[in-house]
């Protein structure tokens, strides 16, 4: 292990979950993190509830799309919706730096508010601590939620079975190529905005057709290769994934090439991955089209009982390739 | 209403306060951010839990007596507890910045290991995010947490009445002198170390013997005196306070004395203010001086209809002064 903390530590890729599993498992294991899902399900008053958290450091704090305030509410419902759990009560922590524009910070609260009223969660409780300037950049946020898990909903990154269909929602890379093209100055004329968007509805609909989903997860930090991978360790299964099945974006397509980025490994906010059995893809895709955060969605794969914890992606010339995890960071505070 | 984000809008005292009400109550108001209490309770799985949040800034890192996870844990049991809850389940999120030692990191992780051992919590759900060298400042650290809410338990910080006796835990502003001690580089021969640590047990201890209790906070970030303050002003009652019956270390007064600073408006992290009904002070006093930590608990006031909103303070000459809320930030960063 490294002696300091790299950037790439906070990329979702490889480094990072080398850290949670050296540093933080090793001391804080228990049942709940040893589960490695994007929520913990808890027991608490006679119920069964999800919680997760996160902070959100993104820069700049306003893009096309959203804005920080956006992402905090959107990450943190997704996560619980992702855990099928109903997501119900959010908690709002921040950490200002001294000098930050007060109307900014309005600006940032005005969205989290739009964002929460539309994803019909409630702001409970909340911090703010402010540190000189130059101790922090603006605005970092954590929200950590707090959800009902349905019952008789058993969604894991640990259920995942061969023969299961993946399904993405839609297209894929919007949100990084939208910070990386804001950051690097690049303008386009085209559509490029960050998906940033809560799935909690798109997904309360997705688990009526299909209540026997095997597994849920938003594809952010890493994308959506570094998600598959997660799911094929900690289901042991394959995954094989038909490289032109992939919906991406033109603008987000030529951004990739322009810089060499593959989309698979650019982070999404707005977007799901979905594991099912194949018999359920048809209608999932169907409520999935008719939603406005599913428009696009796909099948993009299979589940495989070969090659356990591997992800193969088949190009149109037939040829495949393992898709690895993030090993670097090729675009840091995306989130 | 300034234009930039001042330090003293993190102090706790009253520029915090006027933040809150402006900019955020009045954008995200609801039924659970207007009690201003130090946790929400919510309707959840057919229960009432507790829910409450706090980001941690405290520099520097380690310090007599604790540490920026110990700090972490006990602030958000505390707020839990407080709130006559039972502290169950707690989020944990990381922003480290660039650079920072992976041997540093283990250190405040081991101490948050063991303080939620002995506060006898379970960390479920966590998340980490870097940012480059110079945009934070070492770890900030953000714990969640959910409790059970004991039932006919009613603590509020609205449900304080005339007639109430006043009681503090222990020794008034051991934690923010030893964090200025430490920054300024003062050395002490004396006792002097932070008193962070968990009060569940403590708090658990004084419901069993004063279930009818009206209100406990612990007066963290503005001190003794700000949480005096926004109790008052949230009961609509007077307090009195006796100048000589607050317990302060001699080497806490001896430093504050130098730095012209009153222990009162200093921040604490292992202490408690309760509000009970008079006749049930001295069984209160029995429970606490035999816990740990409440040994040097003391009743320091009692509870007036006069002067509703405002806190007298009455000298041992027998002359009295309004003691106000914190009006700038003495000591910023101490949490």
């Amino acid at each position: 292990m490294e002696e300091r903390i790299l950037m790439a530590h906070g990329s979702g890729g490889k480094l990072s979950h080398e850290l949670i599993t050296q540093c933080f498992a090793s001391k804080l294991d228990n049942q709940w993190l040893s589960r490695m899902d994007d929520a913990a399900v808890i027991d608490c008053a006679g119920g069964q509830l999800a919680f997760t958290t996160d902070s959100y450091v993104v820069t700049p704090l306003f893009f096309p799309g959203g804005d920080i305030g956006k992402l905090a509410v959107c990450g943190t419902v997704n996560d619980l919706a992702v855990s099928g759990a109903v997501p119900q009560y959010l908690s709002l922590s921040f950490i200002l730096e001294e000098g930050l524009l007060i109307a900014d910070l309005e600006r940032v609260i005005d969205s989290i508010q739009r964002t929460a009223a539309e994803a019909n969660v409630a702001i409970v409780t909340g911090d703010t601590k402010v540190v000189p300037h130059g101790k922090a950049d603006g605005i970092f946020i954590n929200t950590s939620g707090i959800g009902r898990v349905l019952p008789d909903i058993k969604v894991s990154g640990s259920n995942v079975r061969a023969g299961d269909a993946i399904i993405i929602s839609g297209n894929v890379g919007d949100h990084g190529m939208t910070i990386m093209a804001q950051r690097e100055g690049l303008r386009f004329d085209g559509d490029l905005a960050s998906d940033c968007a809560p799935l909690n509805a798109l997904i309360a609909d997705m688990l009526d057709v299909c209540p026997q989903m095997h597994c849920m997860r938003d594809p952010t930090r890493g994308g959506v290769a570094t998600t598959l991978n997660e799911i094929a360790a900690q289901s042991g299964v394959g995954m094989l994934i038909g490289d032109d099945t992939i919906p991406v974006r033109p603008s987000v397509r030529a951004l990739c090439d322009m810089l060499g980025l593959d989309p698979l490994y650019v982070a999404n906010e707005g977007k799901l991955l979905a594991f099912a059995p194949a018999d359920a893809a048809e209608s999932l895709l169907g409520v999935m089209h008719a939603s406005k955060y599913g428009r696009d969605a796909a099948v993009i794969g299979t589940v495989t009982a070969d090659n356990p914890g591997q992800v193969v992606l088949r190009t149109k010339l037939g040829t495949s390739r393992i898709l690895a995890m993030l090993a670097g960071d090729i675009l840091p505070r995306i989130c």
